[in-house]
C-alpha cells in the first residue's frame, strides 16, 4: 500500500498497552493499536506508528492492558447435577467411602449426565461458560467423559457444539470416553475394546471431536490400555492428550509422548525422562492447580525440570464437579504462581500461547500477532503481573471475540 | 394489626429460599418472602403465610437462595500503589531481603500511602471495594495502619469515611496505628508512647474510628506494648481487636481477651487456654485463609478447639497488598473449607453473623431477622453450600442494601 491509500479496517482498538505473548513472553507494545479486518489482526504496533487508515469503528479502551483472549485448555464443563452436596457432606465428616456407598463421586455425575436432556446440560454448562467468559476466556476445551456409552458420550459432544453456536467463544471438543468405568462393564479391557471398536470410530466418522483423551491412573486405566485406545484414535486421524502422573508415576506421559500427544495434563509425578520425552514430542505440560488445591495434594509438578527441557507449560481450570469446581481461569494463574512457583509471565503464557499449543491452534490463536484471530481482553490493571497477583475480583474491562466486543 | 388493615411495606422480596443464618445456622425458610420498611426487615417467613399487604414495590428474584449481605470484617483496603511488582520479582527469584533493601515490603506501601492524595486513595480503594461489593459484600471493615503518623492515619480513616458516603455499603473504621514501625521512630516503646499520647486521643476525639487494632508479633509489637496501647484505647472508650498468633505463640490473644476484644485475628498458633479465654470474653476468632494461602503457611488455626469452646469463627479477606491481595470474600469461604476444614454452613456464618459480632454490630446485622437491617444477597445457586463449593465465578443475582437493589 502506498501513502496515498489508507489502510481499510473493520475496527481499530487503541488506548492501552499490549502484552502480545508472542514466543511465550510479554513482548510488550506500549500505547498500542490493533487493526482488525474480518475478525483477524491486520495491523499491530504503537499507535504513533499507525499509517493512514479508515475504520468502520474505532474504540479507545481508556487505559489498562490488553492481552490475548484467555484459553482454558482442559475442562469437564458439561455435566449433570453438581457435587456441592458431597462437598458439604465430606466437610461434615462423612467419609469418601460412605459417599461412594450412597452412589456418590463420579458415579453420581455419570448418572446425572446420562439422565439429563441436552437442553438441561446446555443450560447448566452455559451458566458456567458465561462465568469463565466474563473472566476473559475466548477459547475453551470441553471434554466428554461422564457418558461412558456411545450414545451419552455423543450427547456430551453435541452439547459442546451447541454451546459454541450459542456463545461468542471457540470450543474444542475432546472425547474422554476412557475416563472411568461405566456400570455396564466389569472388565476394563472389554470397555477399552468397546471404545476402540465402536465409540471412537463413530465419534470420528461424525466429526464430533478435535482430540481424544484418557485418564491413565491406578484408579482408572493402565498405560497398556490407554496405549491401545490411542492406537485406535491415531489410526482414525485424531490427536491425543492424556490425564497422567497425577497421583503416581505410571509412565503414561512417556507413552503419550510417543504418540506426539498434544498435552500431558496434571503430571505432578513426572520424572526427568518424562520431561525429556515431552520436549522431544512437542507435548505441552498442562498444569491444573485447582485440582491440586482442592485435593490438598502435596507433590508439586516439577516446574524446574519442565523449564530445563523447554517444555511449554499451560494452565487450565480442569473445571469439574468433583476435584476442581473452578469458574475462573485467572484464579488458576494466581494458584499456579502461589502453589507451583510459576512467574506471572509464565502464568499468562500458560493461559494464552501455550494453551493454544495444547489445543493445536497456536498458528491462529494464543498471541496477538498480525494474521491471528482478533481475540483479546482489556484489563483494568497497571501491569500484566496484576492478572496473577489479585486473588479473585473482576478485572475485565472489555472482551473482544473475533474483532467484536462481546 | 387486624385482618382488615393490610401490612404497609416499602418493598417485598420473594421467589427464593432463605438461609437466615440466625444463631449461626442456615435456619432455612423455603419459598420465602421479606417485607421491608425504612431499610429494615419487618416481615420474614414463607410466602404462603404472608398476611394481606400493600407494598410500594414488589420483587420476584426468580429462584436461587437469599443470604444475609456478606460482611468482610478484616481488611486493609485503603493503600497506595500495589505490590504486584514485588510479587513478580519474588517469583522471578529475587529474595525478600533484596526486596526489603530496595525499600519494598510494607515500607513501600507506607511510603506510597503517605504520598498519595485522599482523592487518589479513594479512587483505588473504591475500585477494590466495588469488586468486593459485586461479590456480595454489604458491610466492610477498613483498617488504617499504612500511615503510622497522626496525619496520615487520619487521612486513611477519612478515606474510609468518604468511601461510605460514595458507595452503598456500611463501613466500620479501625485504627491500626500499631501495625509497623514508621521510619521516624527507632524505639518501639517510644512509638507506642506517641500512639497512646497523641494519635489515639485525637482519633477518638474526632470520632474517626469504631475500634482499635494492633499487630502483636515478633516482627511487630510485643504483648506488653500492645497491652499499653489497648489500655489507652479502652480508657478512650474504644473497643479493641488484635492481629495475633499468626507466626508464633506470644500470648497476644489471651491478653486481648482480658480487654474483651471484639476479635482476635489469624490465630494459627493459639492453644487451648487461648480458646478458653476467647470463649469467656466473647472474642470472635477471625480466620484469614487468603494470607495463609498466599504465605504458604502450614500451621492451621485449631478449628476443633474453637468448636469445642464455642468460639464463634468469622472469615475475612484481610485484603492487603502484601500478604492477601484478595478481592472476593466468597473465595475466602472456599479456602476456609478447603484449607481449614470448615463446613460450608460455618463458612457462611463466618461471613455473616459471626463477622457482625466481630464488628460489634450483630444486633442489627449479620442475619435475616425481623428488626434487622435489610441487607441481603440473592444467589444463582441451588443450595447455600454452593457458595463455598465453587472456586471463583460470579454467582450473584442481586444485592440489596438497606432494602434497595444496588
Ligand atoms: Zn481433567
Ligand atoms: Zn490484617
Amino acid at each position: 500500500m502506498t501513502h496515498d491509500t489508507p489502510m481499510k479496517l473493520d475496527s481499530l482498538w487503541r488506548g492501552a498497552h499490549i502484552a502480545t505473548m508472542k514466543d511465550g513472553q510479554y513482548n510488550v507494545i506500549q500505547d498500542a493499536a490493533i487493526g482488525v479486518v474480518g475478525g483477524r489482526i491486520v495491523w499491530l504496533g504503537q499507535a504513533n506508528d499507525l499509517p493512514a487508515y479508515e475504520s468502520e469503528s474505532e474504540h479507545n479502551v481508556g487505559g489498562g492492558w490488553i492481552t490475548p483472549g484467555l484459553i482454558d485448555c482442559h475442562t469437564h464443563l458439561v455435566f449433570g447435577g453438581n457435587r456441592a452436596g458431597e462437598f458439604e457432606q465430606r466437610l461434615n465428616g462423612i467419609s469418601y467411602q460412605e459417599i461412594a456407598q450412597q452412589g456418590g463421586g463420579i458415579a453420581a455425575t455419570v448418572k446425572a449426565t446420562r439422565e439429563e436432556t441436552e437442553t438441561q446440560l446446555v443450560a447448566s454448562a452455559g451458566r458456567r461458560l458465561s462465568r469463565l467468559m466474563s473472566d476473559g476466556v475466548t477459547t475453551i476445551e470441553i471434554k466428554s467423559g461422564y457418558g461412558l456409552s456411545l450414545e451419552s458420550e455423543l450427547k456430551m459432544l453435541r452439547v459442546a457444539t451447541t454451546l459454541e453456536n450459542q456463545f461468542p467463544v471457540t470450543i474444542k471438543r475432546t472425547c474422554l470416553a476412557a475416563h472411568a468405568m461405566p456400570v455396564e462393564f466389569e472388565d476394563k479391557d472389554a470397555y477399552i475394546d468397546y471404545l476402540c471398536d465402536t465409540v471412537l470410530p463413530k465419534v470420528a466418522a461424525l466429526g464430533m471431536a478435535d482430540a481424544v483423551d484418557a485418564f491413565c491412573e491406578g484408579i482408572a486405566f493402565s498405560t497398556d490400555q490407554v496405549e491401545r485406545y490411542f492406537d485406535a484414535a491415531t489410526s482414525l486421524g485424531l490427536p491425543v492428550k492424556i490425564h497422567a502422573e497425577q497421583l503416581s508415576s505410571m509412565g503414561g506421559t512417556r507413552m503419550a509422548s510417543s504418540f506426539k500427544a498434544l498435552s500431558a495434563d496434571h503430571i505432578e509425578f513426572i520424572e526427568e525422562a518424562d520431561a525429556k520425552a515431552m520436549a522431544n514430542s512437542g507435548t505441552v505440560a498442562v498444569l491444573l492447580p485447582g485440582a491440586f488445591f482442592t485435593l490438598k495434594e502435596t507433590q508439586q509438578p516439577p516446574i524446574n525440570l519442565l523449564r530445563q527441557y523447554g517444555v511449554p507449560m499451560a494452565i487450565a481450570t480442569d473445571a469439574n464437579p468433583g476435584t476442581s469446581p473452578a469458574l475462573s481461569l485467572r484464579l488458576m494463574m494466581n494458584m499456579a504462581c502461589t502453589l507451583f512457583g510459576l512467574t506471572p509471565e509464565e502464568a499468562l503464557a500458560g493461559v494464552t500461547i501455550h494453551a493454544a499449543t495444547a489445543l493445536g491452534i497456536d498458528s491462529s490463536h494464543g498471541s496477538l500477532e498480525v494474521g491471528k484471530v482478533a481475540d483479546f481482553v482489556c484489563w483494568e490493571v497497571e501491569s500484566p503481573g496484576e492478572l496473577s497477583y489479585w486473588l479473585g475480583g473482576d478485572l475485565l474491562k472489555s472482551r473482544v471475540y473475533q474483532g467484536e466486543r462481546t
